[in-house]
Order: C-alpha cells, then sequence, then structure tokens
C-alpha cells in the first residue's frame, strides 16, 4: 500500500498541470460512487487504489497552473513528503515533554517566521491549522489582556461595558466569526469603510473610537490586514499602529495571506509597521506554499501573551523545573493534540533555501501585474481595483454594455445596467468554473461583482494569464449567443 | 527527498519497537542542535535527512508498545501514507465546491463513525484537530441552540441569566477551558462530584439543576463523558440522558477516548445511551489509529445543529443550487481552512476492516485487564480505579509504607503517608519517563497519585506490561538506595 500511494504521489506531482483545474462531475456521481456502507471487511489493495485514484480525479486541483481561486496555493512535493514523516513519527505536538525534537523544531520555524516581519527574540506564537484559528486565538488573546475583570472565571462580564473591536470594510469573514465565537457578538465589530485603495482609513478609526468612547463603549482591538482576501489591500500599517499606540488598543495584523510578501526587498516598505503589531497571522499552507494545514500566530511580546487561558487540571501539569522543557502550546492556543505542522516550513524553508521561495512570491506578484497590464489593455476588460499584492479584480464589460453605461443619463438606467454586469459576470465564474479549463472566484468590492484571479502558484506562467483571460471572453461569447439563440 | 523520507518512514515503523520510548536528552542539548538561523539558501539534502533522523531521535515514541502516557495511540502505516497523498492532493476542505471528493469522503467517513454509536442518517458532524475542538464546537453549538436571545449579534447578553454547563469531577479540562474561551466563564461549570466508581452521579445532576434554577441561574448543558482521561470510567450515559430530557439540557458526551470502543460487541451494553446524545466527541486519531490530527464532532440531529455561526460575506458565497453541491463545513465548525482529514480514516477503515479495528481495541482493553491482575497479586502495588476501557490506575506502596498504613492511628499519621506516597509515586513516574524503557503518565483519583497506563496500542504484548511493571518496581528500589546512601 505504501508504495502504491508513493506512486500516486509521484504521479500526481507530474501530472496535476495536465488535469482540468475543476472535475466534470455532481454532488449526485460523487455521493454515488463515495457514499458506501461501514467497510467491516478489509477491501483488497486494488479497489483502495482505485478509490484514491477516484479521489483525485472528484478534486479541484488547487496545485493546477490556472487555478486562481479563493487564496489555495499548491503544496511544493518536499512538503507533502514532510507531511508523511509527521504522519508516520506521529509526535502530538502538545509540549516539550510530549515530543522534545518536534516542540523545538516548532518553536524555532515560529521564530524564523517571526524574524521574517521584523519580530525579535521576544516574540512567541504558535502553528493553528490555518488563518481562522489564528485570527479567533489572536482576539481572545487581545480580550484578555484588555479586559479588566476576571473573564476566565466569570465571563463577558454582565453590566460591564461593551468592548469593540475595529474593522475595515474589507476585513476577512473569521474576524467576525470570531467576534461571535467569543461571546463578545458582532455588534463589538465596528466596521470602518475602508478607502478607494480598499484599504482601512486611518482618520475614520481614530474618530469611530473616540465616539466609542464618548458613549460609554470600551475601545480594545483594531484590525488590519496585510493582504485583504477580497483584491490584496496591504492596510497603512503604521498609521493604524499609531491610532492604536495612542487609543491604548491590541493591534492585530491579519496577514494570513500576505505577510509572506514582507520577504521580497521591494514589498517592505509597504510592510512598514507590521512589526509594530500585538499579534499577526501569517498562514505558511498559503504563500509559503506548504499543505493544508499550516497557520500560524505570533505575538510580539510572550510575557504580555503569557497564559490568557485556564489550562489547569493534572493531566497537563508539566512534572519539569527546566525552562525549556515546561514549554506548552497549550499556555497560548486552544488545540490540545496539535500535529507535527512545523515539519513541512522546516523542510520546505531548508529544501529551497527563503531566498528562492521569497522569489517564487515576487514572481506570482509579477503575474498579477501582467495580468491587470493584459486587462486594462482590453476595453472587454475592466480593472475593478490596483494589483497590490498578487490578487487581480476585474470584469468583463461587453461593448454593447460599455456604450450603454456611458450613454446612460439616469441613476435608475445606471443601476439596471450595472446590475446586469453582475449577474453577467457571475454567470461567467459560474460556468468557468464548472469548465475546468481555469479557475476565478470573486469578490464583491463595494457592490461590483469582481473577477478575482488570485496567483499564489509557482507553476503559473504568463502564458496560463492569457489562457485564463481568453477563456473569459470565450465563456461570455458562448453565453451571449445561447441568451440570442 | 521524496524516497529518502519515503525510506525514513519505512525504516521508522519497522524499528520503533526497539527504541528507548524517550530520548536521553535535555531541552538544552536539543535546543543547541536545532534553535539555528533561518535558511536563507538552500541546504544539501544529506543535512536534511540528517536533520530528519535527529528529530526522529529527539522524539518520544508514542508507537512504542511501552508507551502508555496520556491517550497516544500509534499511526497504522496505512494512517501515515493516506496522509502523504492528503499533502499531495492538498485539498482545502472547506465545502462540496473547494474539494467535491473529499469533502463527501468526509461526510460518509463521519456518517460511519456516526453509526457506530448509534446515529441515523439526520446525523451530521465533522472532522476537527482533536477532542478540544470538537468539545469547544460541541458548547458552542449547545449554547446557540439553547440561548434565547441573539447571542451571535448581542453576545453573551448583559444582564441575561447566568447559563449553567455540569460536569462531573472528572470532566476533561478541556470544557472547563471552552467555557472560558466562548465567554461563558468558569463559573458557568457546575462540578458534581463523581461516584465512587469515578462516574457522573445522575442524582447529584439533577439535584444542582434544581437548585441553580431556583437561583435564577439557566441550566443548559450536561457533559457526561464515554471513558475518561483519567481512569477510563464511563458515565451511566443514559441515566444523564434522561435528567438532560427532563431538565431540556442539551446532552453532550465527551468520548474522544473511549467511543470507539462502543464497536466491541461486549461493550456495547456499558455504552447505553451514546445514541440519546445530542453531540459526541470521538477521536479517531485515539482508538481508530489514524495519525494526528483526527477527532470528530458528531450532531445527531444536523437540522438543530444548523448554521449555528455567522459566516456571511461574499468570500464564503456559494454559487450552487444542487443541496448536495451547496454544503460547506465553515456552517458546522469553526476553521476555513480544513486539512483532508478524513482519507486516513477512509483508508484505515477500508484497509483493515471494522472488525479487525474492534478486535485491536478489545485487546487492548484486555491488557489493561491484564495489568490489574497482575498489580492486584503484587502486594507493593495497589489498584487505584476498575479497569472499565483501557486505562490501569495504581500506585506502588513499599512494604514499610504499607505496614505504616494499616498501624496509622490518627489522621494526621495517614495524611503524612499519603503524602509520602504521593511523592514517591510522582519521582518514580518522572525518573522512569526519563528512563526511556516504558512510559507512564499519572492521574490525580480524588488526592491521590496514580501512576497511569493507557493501553491504546497495538503493539502491545503482555510481556510489554510485565516488563513496565518491573520497572516500576526496580525504579522504586533505586530511589530507595539512593535514600538510603
Amino acid at each position: 500500500m505504501a508504495e502504491k500511494l508513493v506512486f500516486l504521489s509521484d504521479e500526481y506531482f507530474r501530472t496535476v498541470t495536465d488535469r482540468p483545474v475543476f472535475p466534470q462531475i455532481t454532488g449526485e456521481t460523487i455521493a454515488q460512487r463515495f457514499d458506501t456502507s461501514l467497510p467491516v471487511e478489509a477491501e483488497p489493495l486494488e479497489s483502495l487504489i482505485d478509490d484514491c485514484r477516484a479521489i483525485i480525479d472528484g478534486s479541484r486541483h488547487n496545485g493546477h497552473p490556472r487555478f486562481f481561486g479563493y487564496v489555495a496555493s499548491p503544496s511544493t512535493p518536499a512538503g507533502g513528503f514532510a507531511d508523511l514523516l509527521a504522519s508516520t513519527l506521529n509526535p502530538s505536538v502538545t509540549s516539550w515533554r510530549s515530543a522534545p525534537a518536534p516542540a523545538q523544531v516548532e518553536r524555532t520555524v515560529v521564530r524564523w517566521l517571526g524574524s521574517l516581519i521584523g519580530y525579535d527574540d521576544n516574540a512567541v506564537g504558535l502553528l493553528t491549522s490555518g488563518g481562522s484559528m489564528a485570527n479567533l486565538t489572536a482576539l481572545l488573546i487581545a480580550h484578555r489582556a484588555k479586559a479588566e475583570h476576571a473573564v476566565a472565571q466569570e465571563g463577558i462580564a454582565n453590566g460591564a461595558e461593551r468592548m469593540m473591536i475595529y474593522v475595515s470594510a474589507q476585513v476577512h469573514m473569521s474576524i467576525p466569526k470570531a467576534a461571535d465565537v467569543l461571546g463578545l457578538g458582532q455588534k463589538s465589530v465596528r466596521i470602518i469603510p475602508s478607502d478607494d485603495r480598499f484599504c482601512f482609513n486611518a482618520i475614520a478609526l481614530d474618530e469611530a473610537s473616540k465616539t466609542d468612547q464618548r458613549n460609554n463603549l470600551k475601545p480594545f482591538c483594531v484590525v488590519a490586514s496585510a493582504g485583504t482576501a477580497a483584491s490584496g489591500a496591504v492596510d497603512p500599517l503604521a498609521e493604524i499602529g499609531d491610532v492604536a499606540r495612542r487609543h491604548g488598543l491590541w493591534f492585530h495584523i491579519d496577514g494570513a495571506y500576505g505577510a509572506p510578501a514582507a520577504m521580497v526587498k521591494e514589498c517592505k516598505p509597504r510592510f512598514a509597521g507590521l512589526e509594530l503589531a500585538d499579534s499577526v497571522s501569517l498562514d505558511p499552507h498559503k504563500w509559503l506554499y506548504t499543505p493544508v494545514d499550516c497557520g500560524c500566530l505570533l505575538l510580539r511580546d510572550a510575557a504580555a501573551a503569557r497564559k490568557p487561558f485556564v489550562a489547569e487540571g493534572e493531566y497537563v501539569k508539566v512534572h519539569e523545573t527546566a525552562e525549556l522543557e515546561s514549554f506548552a502550546f497549550w499556555d497560548y492556543g486552544i488545540e490540545l493534540s496539535r500535529r507535527f505542522r512545523a515539519l513541512k516550513i522546516w523542510l520546505t524553508l531548508k529544501f529551497y533555501g527563503a531566498r528562492r521561495i521569497a522569489e517564487a512570491i515576487a514572481e506570482d506578484m509579477e503575474m498579477a501585474k501582467y495580468m491587470a497590464q493584459q486587462i486594462e489593455a482590453d476595453p472587454e476588460f475592466e480593472l475593478l481595483a490596483p494589483v497590490q499584492l498578487s490578487i487581480c479584480c476585474f470584469r468583463y464589460v461587453p461593448a454593447s454594455l460599455s456604450d450603454q453605461m456611458k450613454s446612460a443619463n439616469n441613476h435608475e438606467e445606471r443601476e439596471n445596467l450595472h446590475a446586469e454586469l453582475n449577474r453577467l459576470n457571475e454567470r461567467i465564474m459560474h460556468r468557468m468554473q464548472r469548465g475546468g479549463r481555469a479557475y476565478l472566484s470573486n469578490a464583491m468590492l463595494c457592490d461590483t461583482f469582481a473577477l478575482r484571479a488570485c496567483i499564489i502558484n509557482f507553476r503559473t506562467t504568463r502564458a496560463d494569464i492569457d489562457i485564463t483571460l481568453e477563456t473569459v471572453r470565450q465563456t461570455a461569447r458562448e453565453l451571449e449567443a445561447e441568451e440570442n439563440s
């Protein structure tokens, strides 16, 4: 079985480029194939390998060079095989006691990631399953650091002031979801309109925080983005950090997608202020090309973040005296059992070197710029947001609608055309996703439906960009022809 | 690199039995070896493979036949290589849209796990990183189902009644931690003393809930254990379920460790009532021998658990109409990015068959019974809890102290002897853990320090049990000799 699964893995890495990006299947056919009864007796190996092939064939291929949906990068082969060793050794990285070398490797890898964003050796952190868990944990630590009562014992205090979090309109959904999960409620999330580049407006933040204080609310946290999921916008981190400092707010940066771009020399000025954050989320399973799952929460000052949780009980009592040996990840995170996620980062960075990874990131950004150039050169396309990192948001505007928009002379007419364009681009996206040639997802930028390409893939070339844009045009024409027939 | 890592994995599975259970190292030596600077340039392959060997050598080996600490099972080779394919294919199992076949495989595997505990096709669920995350998610869903106000919007309501969770004194630490994280506070967790078999006392639960209601608190949830972490006690599930029903409480069962034993025919009566639970946690990375991480939360009634969270935003808008194709795991869990955890359960159950897995579980339970027999036959040992599943709690009592305890004629004297025994057994555990021959952890049973062996390992034989008990005796004698010298 080992031999056959290694063969399948090897074959997959070699052939992913030749597959359709998305399989030609329906929910029903997949269910018919896989929704079987519990296997009581062992099944023959051949049938298991057939299953594996069918699972591969029934998957969307995030590693395909024309997969541009969401923020989903391919794994390097090094990352895949690192996960084999992690599962073979099978430590649960709860603490030094339970996994001495793996725990040390995780602490070291976290220090490396901290150094990429300008943190020093006072920082601490831990790997999580992804950005949602890192953001949730950050808000939890922030709340406990800023709350004036014993939340661990009392809960979100009855009768206390409502504690407020400030975000831009471009914030990732995981932040309001975290506010919900933590019992703060979405009412505790103040959404500040973003500017015309979809960035956080520091002046509006300052004003909102002041207004809330006057109204007996207690501002405690601001979340900025170092690369929004919608358009890759990098907020003015230093400015936000300055407001945070003046208002005594915990400064969290969601850099799940974008923070690794701080490794690229030309990007450094844009990320100035990252190092001011009290906490930063950064997902190695995004722009460091490791397999899912691998997120990271970085905390600038270990002392300020120390033991926000109650982790009592004999079960986790560490019977050690040496400081290194009494370290436990459960003091900083929610999980107890923890996979050895650090190994794939360790081997990826050592096998390729940080410089080469930075080059791959820079190349992805180049691709997005190239895409934007092609879009701006084509009157049938409209670029909808500046390309700040490696996301390109645009829409298809057929000549007929383009003319109508120019001549539209009242609000209602313009609104109708706008709605028609939204519907058209949604249909283009949907058909393209199922077509299997190239995969785009979408973003809503204010009320505009954007086709969105997120390029975090070392396999993508300029030719892939060209094919993708050509597929948009073709798909639009197909839809038009169908409508007219 | 792939070839070499496959070789290392294969070698590890063949040699784990011959290794010391715990490496002869300190935090400092490990840090010296691994706490290096960020690798800017690629390192030679040989040096990476050396790192991997050093990581293996610097690990505790949960797969060793004499590793009995905590609840940490070995991975089967099938599970390890399944994880290779999961990381190669690298889907993020957020929804059907993002991973059609992997999402279906997860839903099917969850249905299989549900069927093991008597759930029918109305059940739903999802894989998590472990029991802590499954328990946290269960409490969150329970709270939202029972709260009478709009918690998602408002947060834990100001001025509302405090909502209470009932647990036994043997509850796993993840439950009070979850209450803390969710903003309920530990004051919301009412701890009911367990009975003399360390089981939940249903009558005391009934009374506590009534008292709290009279005091204007709002009981909403009870958490029972199908196998406590300390001693493997299985609570009287049907009785607790009955109280839960009468009081309108959400009934959650933490079966992270023990629930898979419901597969074993002779155990079925003991688990009667599992199927009554509104939710059950069950960790495949424990007694189904898959690699970490792999927990599972099962929910009896999909309709009752539907969308407890706010998951808004264009990013997760599913542009599908078919029901199967619009399924998303983010509607039930906290994570957005999710590893393809289902594959290792799928391949483990198909490769070995559920019957053989059940036999391995039964054998582990046999081993624990055998251990208890050896302990009861030896006057130097004292069994501290009945063996209900595969955990055996005991202590070493040297003849000298045993005699003194019999002749002790006042409370203070007995307390002093008790404290001395606690210290002695703690020292035995610590030295054994570092010795590398066999690994026990501990449990505090009331105020008694117990040496604790949790046997969830298909490699363990009776000879391993004998060697472990002999190592306890030898270690005790060593300590005695040192004290007298």
